[in-house]
């Protein structure tokens, strides 16, 4: 099950070294199409306009070309005539570093605390995977609360800028778009808000939302198959959500 | 429970902006003793000359101004006139940024190429993890096979340098330091060598167990301490221990 998806064509540019112009699909970028860290490799491709091939791939049943080339058996992968990089952050990092017009921050200590809250951005996707595994009413609410408290910590970090920490898109905002699409699924079957008492969150969750890059990340029908996907599970939300189907 | 300890001074640098020289205890780093996530940060702090104060917490009852401080709950945690920095591989390529004479790659892959290692180093620690905690013979057995393959993928990293990828110390190095401090204790415990096969490996680790910064980063009772902690966990690996000390 692999499609192909094709970018748009770009310059780009290799830090510090000479600038080069690539051609298309020099990056292969493997996926799968409800991974959240995958969305962040494609909202960089397509903020930085970047010409990519994407491949999703079926993670419950790895193709033998995807076994040997990835050490960690994890997507995204991003492949190019130099070799292969895996992990979403780096792979970020580096399509930011080669092209012009940087979206992370020059100065050093605030691109470390950037990195810093994107690594607390995957503490957050874990507790949503914790929350929607819940398989009992007391794990689910203990997972609830688990999550509820990560967004009153990020409330903290937030101004009234529209992104993170800038009018401008970022490439820490290509981490939290991901993170809030889930929630555009998960409340509906809800009756608490996880937004309600972080109003800087839930203004940073609406902008990102708008943007486009993070709307295209994933497929149209993505909804529909993260719907799938968790009624499929065995835990208290599938069966919040049959209740709600009947 | 908390203890300090002073470094050694030097002059600083901040990329891109200008030079600065900072006084004593600019930087305090929170530790905890059997950490190998925390010796990453200090290996680079040796490495690079920079004076800082570190403080050992009790990470099973930790202190209410960590908890205040600490999004994630984690050691290491970097706190300077700046701000509070989490999470090791960011701390250390801050350290190495702000400082003179970088131990990084310079070139952009081949940074985001160290960084995907650095990264799969973490995956390996969780291997480690998972092989002493393994609760039965046959989980043991399972774990070692995910470990020793861990290995062997990295056997196809190395070549005939000192260091992973040179013959200087690279920031890299700082990550594959801490991890194989452990075979040192676990291997006194187990009839099997986990780098029989791997030779490039075994010289990689007899270099870095060489490297007075990696030998310096842990007390000088860590030996006593890791097996203090491995013998109290009711393991397979603890069940061995016990043997042998019968």
């Amino acid at each position: 099950m692999e499609k192909e998806k094709m970018g748009s064509k770009t310059k780009f540019q290799t830090t510090p070294s000479a600038i080069k112009t690539f051609v298309d699909s020099e990056f292969e970028l493997v996926s799968f199409n409800l991974c959240p860290y995958v969305q962040r490799s494609v909202i960089v491709l397509e903020e930085k306009n970047i010409a990519y091939k994407r491949i999703d791939i079926d993670l419950s049943s790895k193709p033998d070309w995807f076994q040997k080339i990835s050490p960690l058996g994890k997507v995204p992968l991003l492949k190019s005539n130099q070799g292969v990089l895996f992990e979403s952050a780096i792979i970020c990092e580096y399509l930011d570093e080669i092209t012009e017009n940087t979206i992370h921050p020059t100065d050093s200590f605030e691109k470390a605390r950037h990195r810093s809250w994107i690594e607390f951005g995957s503490s957050i996707l874990a507790g949503i995977a914790g929350f929607y595994s819940a398989r009992d009413c007391d794990s689910f609410y203990e997972k609830r609360d688990i999550l509820s408290n990560k967004f009153e910590q990020l409330e903290q970090q937030l101004s009234t800028t529209t992104f993170f920490a800038s009018d401008s898109f970022m490439l820490i905002d290509a981490v939290y778009g991901p993170i809030f699409r889930y929630f555009d699924v998960l409340q509906k079957f809800l009756d608490f808000d996880f937004f309600a008492t972080t109003p800087k969150v839930s203004a940073y969750r609406k902008n990102l939302m708008n943007r486009p890059s993070v709307r295209q990340a994933v497929s149209s029908n993505y909804h529909e198959l993260l719907i799938a996907y968790l009624i499929k599970k065995e835990t208290y939300l599938s069966s919040l959500m049959q209740k709600q189907a009947a």
